[in-house]
């Protein structure tokens, strides 16, 4: 098989910060021998453990990218032991299109792991994590949120694993992170993702979902850099003591918890994030994008629990989330 | 000079309840005989005054459309005394297309008054409101909302005026629709604007700002149903007694308010909608977008007071409105 | 006021065959100091009538296109007396694009007269004809066909105007030119239309609507052609007999006649153009095109006749032109 | 590998009608958790055979949705015996685009198959029909009709398959179809096919092509309704008689049936469609779509028969199909 | 009339240097209160003359925006009497496109003057230099070079005028300005030409084509810094000797000199730019884009001269311009 | 494996001159039974060598498609022995959209090498040209320049190749191309290339670099032209004696020849192709494209040489390769 085509600007075993790109040769008709240049800063001071910090998975979800920039701009080699290689806008092709998934392909970067070496722009980008710093890492911290179609209560995640001891070690560190709400979660179909792609390399893996809409606010980014400084200090690179508060735990325990459009038209919300809701409940009216004088479709709650995501947008399609409710009991 | 073309497909002088469509021909290379058909009711009930509701001036604000379709569904003649003309989608192509202007001429609606009737579909549109459906109204309230790419505290808004009857009129009006925030205001560069044809024409005017970021919460689309029920009261319209709350009285006195970005990058906001800041404060942080280790640009509050707006997207553009700052009172 | 920019590289006085173009200066991003050159054929034999033909005043109808490259291709100098002006592709842009309306300014040539010399592309055309090419005739045939969304029974047809005489002239060289169907129309909105400038100016004026679907078939390109020379002959330019058939008559009397969408989705036509009506049948059945289960929305014949046009696409929009109703007699 | 991730929202070995989707996962720019909703509607009755019918394979295609939709509304449980699958819009993102390829991945459907569970949207819905519907069949029927691009002689068809009983038991279902024309075919390239996936796996199949250019007449959509009641019959499902009428046989025994276009330009068609045709007729002209003064470029029959295919736009490129001769004879 | 909306973020009145911007309010889409951000450098130093010099006038010309960026950056007030204003990036919103019109309004800045304050975003730039910024200058220089689609031999440039005294003050800025080759024009069609407005103002006005393709070299880079520099100096605002080097005067006397094409295809150029050409003699051939074995079209001089613009693009249109023949005579 | 679809519409192994195309079916919206139409020459007389000759690799370089044009209708069966192949539009897709890579997938066809006989439309004319083309030449011939954004200083090339005796023969070919410039070329990353799979297959093969811009100059097509038919001298197809000049030696020996930007901006070049640079001197500076004042980012050269490729648009981006230094000797 051909060798992955991207190379760093930087050193990775050097001691010090470094600002630098990951180069990826991309041909194309703006730029015959142009690349694609992503964004990285390796901060190193000794021997010792490797986080690999990543934002912009999907290139609409701004918590990770600012505390990632902060985190890059603000880390001083001095400050810790051993490495930290912080890449805030993994897909930056969409990151610069403000786009979940990236303009040169239309590839969901999480749903393209493995990846290839010899696939699309997305697939090489996604190859050279699964295949050169993932094995370079012991903890990885993925930022996400929900983009500009999706809105969350701010939660950081753990999955359950196979590995007993491996499960413990992510639950751990998501409870480092310390967002308001905490999730563990069973991943029903996780082909692809990086996710799968750095626990089945048995690394500590923190995921989160932070806000969304293709906004961060002051809090929701707050929450993030917090969370960043936290997992550092847990995984012992970073000196000093965790910034913990209380999280609520959530639960997504079945399908049920999904609510999915049926109908287009105009949305009309009647719980917002974090309220409570009863199983029957109406969550949602939509409305004729096209007229007036017909009745809304009413949508309502499939179980009892607090809404936990929401559909972002004014109008809605057929087929999209239009809400999810999970339980929730204080930690 | 030629009539406006657009049709209504309803009387407006009927007593009952119709809903319909605006028809406005539009032979395009997608419909040689089309017609751009925005969604109109008229309730009325014998004489009495007139109200004229309308949502979606830009189309990707959602308050208003909510509280109007609800509006069209639940009002029943015989509840009122008068006439409430509702058309929720006011720039119905934008309003379908999620944009804040018609994507037919890329024109905005709001400053495209008092129109022409040969123009442009936009033009069109707004010459018919000026023309025929302004001058049939007593009172005329008229949603907005930050849209895609701003976010505002929610308010209703009234305008200083030359005459002070139609002023303290305006004035009553807003105080009635209610909102949590209520600003007095002086447009600066009124030219064009919805506001400046009605209120040139001697009418109440309520205009609103409930939200944005192209989404409506349940908390604000309540708040829109409440102020149109209130606004209908006051107007002696509908029956009943208003749902009044406490209102923060909003003032935004001079250019100092306004914030605006001179460069261009990924925006860490360290104010929320609502918060207190103090002169010379940092409110944001402006990331570069292409690589990691710069200094961000950071931008100091002009004057101190309450964020009352704010940009809405991760990224920002030169000349973007960042932050909007506002003196605040309790009424 | 400045002149018009549109120059011709043939000229009109001479005696001959001319092939060249109507040369519009057009600077864009794709040619800094290009043109539209819109093609035209000159022929002439000394003094006498001087015939105006065009097609592809829109640019997705072919019947006239065809007939006119064929005229031209075919007509000698020494066939006839006095001049005929061939401009197969009135539109060029929207032509090439094989579209309605111009790419360049999205313009309506039918709707832009008179034109202005300083308007964009498509006003410069308006005006150059109006101005230019329109006092040189003495008779005008403008092809028409319902282009890739409306289809129609091939019909010649003449406006009843102010002037007895000049709409007598009219009718007789739609009679000459002799198509299947021969209708007698009263535009209820002529405003910027070709034909008002035409009819405006005094001359005979004839218009057809020859079939649609953005196609011709063998059938209604040989409509075109023989009414080309039909007309010819009847104008005295051309010697010979024309070439006569039975054609039957058609009327629109009122508003009844035109029948709209009112909801969007997959089209059943349940009457074909010629096809026979009566009042209250159902002539369509609109299905959703989300789902499956749904009633399908019935349009029923506002009056009775034959239809004459219809919706071409297999989904419609609301506000569509689904089909018109004429009532027939033979002639 | 692993498993498509589209599932049903209705069940397939219930008794009575179900309207429902086949929910395809589609995460994207506008829909971060979205799906494509593609409409079922199943109908049983105890056991018995299975019909699978299909339509909008190709999303410009109008004859079989029209067809479908009216069955699925209209056919009831207590009409038949065994199970009727209907899935009217089976490229659903094509047909919402009114486009023969998905707008999602460009992929043409019909050359998609077996498909892939973890290939683009496409070919996932390949996947599903080749691996979970079909093998649920023992007939199919697939709607097909010429699309934007091309126009046919209403037709169905069945292929020279090596299995002689299975070549009789599709022509006998082709003639219980009895559409106007009826075709033999032998596929030249039958790569990735969706007749080919279902006639691999033993199935009775029949396709038909019943008219083109984007849009169906009265006519065409009665034939496809009448064709879907008699294929039910046909195979056992459906009570009643068949209404038949004669049909004539076409074949097209050779690469001469095929005319292509070796330029672009404007057509003018000699033939139309179900015409005699002699071998070294012109068929066409073509005329420049650049200038007036050109010899046309004429198409001459490469053998005697009538016409059965044109290519349907007014304008055509090098390559394209200009029309198929056919041979017929009465059956 | 409304006032121009543009303001500039820094004085223009005042000694020393500035860097600012004209704010041009835009709302769109992308941002509600946005504003295009046109870059403007002032640097003053008392009483004296004032030289307003532009680039990217056309958004695809870079000579200006390189020596004006230069000049911005390296001219301090203690070098000057008098003021000079720099505005690199003219027509902005079409240089950050790298198109020569503006992306906004498809607008040619150069054919907008003297535009309007309430027109469309390049009209109102046209009209802010025409009312504002042109009053305030003594001499006026504006860079130009052939863009995308034009290569030019590398000219400044001054009009025939009525007035004689403002006709030498122009020739002899120009002289000064001191290209390698130096044009006297006569406009045929000066309709909305900034040059036109200048000129009209009674300015003394430069303009320049210095090279094209949507490229600047080294040289022509060299020729653009050097002649502003001599342009300052020759008006009396910069200290020093100017940089003078022979030139060679053209002249383009008649119509002939411009060869236009008259069909597509794809260029072999035979002449190259500066290389002396005799009348007949065959400066480029035209191959098919299409097809092989056809006979080139061979475009002859009409004149005898130097080349001095060509076609750039490898492929043409019918109506580019495919080159210019100047006479020249060395000064 | 399927065949691959494409088809030749003349003979490869038959005396004479044919013009015709290789016709790859491809089915789109635009055409449900379309084709793609490469155009191909084939020369042959008797037995003898064959050399396949072809442009347009990259769809935006001219130089090869003007002179392969030329070859195609100039030379004469009876001039030559054995057989020339001659494709000027290789990726014919991209050569009609003027694009580097083909507009239906995006895909760069000199990357796509051994392609795939049911691949994309690209990977079908790589896997043509791979499996039947190429195994016909002895000799190979693909003409490159820099498209639309690099540009080259003229010269042919040979590759490092681990044949000694093939190497040989390619540098033999290349020096009786005899373009101003020659070079010796180790490819560090040839995966896909053209040039890899036909040196794979043993064949003595030349490529060229001879100018670039998406544009063509009198000189480099008379380069490409007088190169065709040396080599076609030099392999013993062609009768006569070559026309040989002066040619420079150029070699890049390692990574410190290229120079690529770290950020976007105006680009200064300081040095033009041909020049000699010394190394540390600044070849660039880049300017901000947002405002004026900032210190442009000057570029320094990191070897010295004469500059030999260079960055051809105004603007440039992160990534993009800003200039190529290269070695020159006399040869």
């Amino acid at each position: 098989m051909n060798p992955n085509p991207i190379t760093p600007t930087i050193p990775y075993d050097q001691d010090g910060k470094f600002h630098g790109f990951l180069r990826l040769p991309h041909s194309r008709n703006e730029s015959a021998w142009g690349a694609v240049m992503i964004p990285i800063t390796v901060v190193r001071n000794g021997d010792g453990p490797t986080a690999l910090f990543t934002g912009a998975n999907h290139g609409d979800e701004y918590e990770g990218p600012i505390a990632l920039q902060a985190l890059a701009h603000e880390l001083e080699p001095e400050q810790i032991r051993g490495r930290v290689i912080i890449v805030p806008y993994m897909n930056y092709p969409a990151f610069r299109a403000a786009a979940r998934v990236s303009p040169i392909d239309m590839v969901n970067l999480n749903r393209a792991f493995p990846g290839a070496p010899d696939g699309t722009a997305t697939h090489k980008i996604a190859n050279y994590f699964n295949d050169t710093l993932v094995p370079m890492a012991d903890i990885v911290l993925d930022y996400h949120s929900g983009g500009k179609t999706l809105d969350f209560l701010p939660f950081a995640c753990a999955h359950y694993l196979d590995s007993v001891s491996q499960q413990e070690a992510c639950v751990a560190a998501v409870q480092a992170f310390n967002a308001p709400y905490t999730l563990m979660l069973r991943e029903i179909d996780n082909v692809g993702m990086y996710d799968t792609a750095v626990e089945g390399q048995g690394k500590v893996f923190v995921t989160t979902e932070l806000g969304g809409g293709g906004s961060a606010t002051a809090r929701s980014a707050r929450i993030a850099r917090r969370g960043a400084l936290n997992v550092l200090i847990h995984a012992g690179i970073l000196e000093g003591e965790r910034d913990q508060e209380r999280t609520v735990m959530l639960d997504m325990p079945d399908e049920d918890c999904y609510h999915f459009a049926v109908s287009e038209g105009l949305v009309e919300p009647l719980v917002d994030l974090g309220e409570p809701v009863e199983k029957g409940a109406v969550i949602a009216r939509v409305w004729s994008a096209d007229r007036t004088g017909l009745q809304p479709l009413c949508y309502y709650a499939q179980r009892s629990g607090i809404l936990a995501a929401r559909h972002f947008p004014g109008l809605i399609q057929t087929g999209d989330c239009l809400g999810v409710i999970a339980t929730a009991m204080e930690d």
